[in-house]
């Protein structure tokens, strides 16, 4: 039996540490050369199989791959692609088979959220559904942590500890000034759907005394009364006010509270940020004033404040990946399973595509305190372990990251053919 | 002589590193003991003066004081207040000679940016105006950059090397993502009448092929039409365009860019934000995805990823106002120079308060390249050495960072006046 290479890509939106997963799944694979071939990574996503732009990974030397594990965003390329069904185009699975069978692709390797692990578990299906037999293995990630199954998603810790982090920093700014200047501060975060984000910013403060005063879910409806109330009470106990707001805070009605109504001065309507929508209710309602940040993209890269323990379980997951098929496993995603008992420990299982793709774990109602507005201790015990340690990426001396650029050079093209994305 | 006891206070927007200053101030001030007698600090500027809110200093513990070199924000409280002049509002200053002879203070030390060193100059001329004995020293702070004569000021090459940083990591983010999803995306950053931050943007790539693509500085007219034709060029030649915006940038009127002409759904004026603005145009006029970051307190708060040379630079200046004042020396403020020669070096010199105050140094124009939209090699060489090295703080097990709040106990009133500020 000629020995297979291996697909490996990275999908959605990248994270501090979806490198370390690769550097999982490459070094894994190279320290298992007698039966993995070549790792070709798909040059931005899936989008790379289908247009045969397939990057040789093993043209890159060991310290470039190793320097991964520091590296954020998608050192191949991501993607915002998602397969049709089978039925409906038959035709982009052709070419996916067309394109392994050329360049002997036996394990695909997928790197992404829910809309990701979609992709993974049909492409699972090319071995029954079209007698191309390939051993396919999701990887997870996404900053949201709204997979299913895995305890928490690798890219999420290495936000929470961001989010927390620039809160605590933010309110203790805030909480010096407040006497003569800003009284309310608001810093918006990702999850549009998901409120774990947000919540990592309520471990900046030990309880409803400190900073954060308020975090809003998008699992709560947003009560601009209730805010309003609390934001005035907070200033009136502690001086000043810390709001972390989720992206996806929505009012009873599902409206966003991002989406205020702005039109500009030509009649445009407005592009939201829920910060700047609260803001300025602040401001008409109640006077104070104000600041407000939006994280954005900031917090999903910030490799440079990731955390240690994201950082090995991105690592380890990569590397589960690789063992798994190794050992003859198919369609399965490895999961973070947290182990009983009062130190955090965490171990390694296993998760069928099948039921991966496409689920969204939202955070539980216990974990969100009665009024809404803060974090409950026992979400407090889940989120904790999450974001200890530091993984400290090396320098250069003019004061930035040393993060790797990988020379990213495309396998030769075996197929005549081209296909329109 | 009996010895005379001293006062500190911070004053004006606070830094990841104005306690560092406050750190050498107080170990300096301690390793004299024989010299100078008990540090007061005022809480919340020289609105504790006025006020005779007084934290007792020498009350901390030794390691609670070394810890502030790590901590960011203003361990004593900050404000936003100016002193009127002398003509204008005798009583203040009268007030506070009052309060300076109740407590034998000899010694102010006044840590802060333009405005905070009028205020310093001010109470130097307390001796002179009203015969009352004090020795008054400025120390610089500013995250903008502005103060004349220092060759930087401390709190400025934290909030760079956070902008690098940042700008460095969400531009690999958008790279890899541009093929599918996101081609502009935006940041904006702190300084209203100066360009240094939105400059220090620039260190993230090495020449204008790199990100970021643009930078706006408020020393540069903006003109919508050339901006949007450089965003429409970057994503054409690199598939992506990364802004780094200064929240000053404005018209050739003077109009902000931030100040859109909003209104929200009942019609009141909404508030800018000039990367929400900025992104808007280019939606309308292009319609490329984008994706917009507001980095706001984050960046000036941002003491997990302070540089170095300017934690000991800020450190050296409260150590020099100390010094200074056992000299003898009087109503001047310690600053950087930079060393002439290849390499970094610099020492400690001084400036008159007479002439720092209400002064602001812009960036100059020979440090922004001819299209307005990046800086020079001059200004690189300038900037470089200020966010050089890493000096991180400690972390909790919890994994945040390990910041001091200090006990602040205010010393015992002894006038039977209060003061309404």
């Amino acid at each position: 039996m000629s020995i297979k290479n291996a697909f490996y890509a990275q999908s959605g939106g990248v994270t501090a540490v979806i490198n370390a997963s690769a550097c999982g799944v490459i070094e894994t694979a190279r320290a298992n050369s007698d039966k993995i071939g070549t790792v070709y990574a798909g040059h931005n996503g899936i989008i790379g199989a289908l247009r045969e732009e397939l990057i040789d990974t093993s043209l890159e030397s060991k310290e470039d791959i190793a320097a991964l594990r520091h590296t954020p965003s998608g050192a191949f390329g991501s993607c915002r692609y998602k397969l049709k069904n089978f039925e409906e185009n038959k035709r982009e699975y052709e070419r996916l088979i067309e394109v392994f069978q050329a360049h002997n692709i036996g394990y695909f390797f997928y790197n992404g959220g829910g809309d990701s692990q979609d992709t993974a578990y049909k492409v699972s299906q090319l071995s029954e559904k079209m007698g191309y037999p390939i051993t396919c293995i999701g990887v997870p990630k996404t900053v949201d942590n709204d997979l299913p199954f895995t305890d928490n998603c690798p890219g999420f810790g290495s936000v929470a500890k961001y989010v927390a982090i620039s809160t605590q920093e933010a309110a203790m700014d805030i909480q010096s000034m407040c006497e003569s200047s800003t009284k309310v501060f608001i810093l918006e975060v990702m999850g549009r759907h998901a409120g774990w984000i947000a919540a990592a910013g309520g471990l900046a403060g030990k309880d409803a005394s400190e900073a954060p005063h308020i975090i809003l879910f998008p699992e709560v409806a947003f009560d601009r009364e209730k805010f309003l109330a609390r934001v005035d009470d907070s200033v009136k106990k502690y001086g000043y006010c810390v709001v972390v707001a989720s992206e996806g805070a929505q009012y009873e009605d599902g409206r966003f509270v991002a989406d205020a109504g702005q039109k500009d001065a030509f009649g445009h309507t407005q592009l939201g940020g829920v910060a700047p929508a609260l803001a300025n209710m602040v401001k008409q309602a109640l006077g104070y004033k104000y600041h407000w940040a939006v994280a954005d993209y900031l917090q999903r890269a910030a490799r440079h404040i990731a955390s240690a323990t994201d950082v090995d379980q991105a690592y380890a997951m990569g590397k589960a990946a690789v063992e798994f098929a190794l050992e003859g496993r198919n369609a399965v995603m490895p999961i973070i399973v947290r182990e009983p008992g009062e130190h955090y420990k965490w171990t390694i299982g296993e998760a069928p595509l099948s039921q991966v793709a496409n689920q969204e774990k939202k955070m539980p109602i216990h974990y969100i305190t009665d009024d809404g507005f803060g974090i409950t201790e026992e979400c407090r015990r889940y989120l904790e372990p999450l974001i200890r340690g530091e993984d400290y990426p090396p320098y250069e001396h003019n004061g930035l990251p040393k993060y790797v650029k990988l020379k990213n050079t495309l396998a030769e093209k075996k197929l005549s053919t081209s296909f329109d994305i």
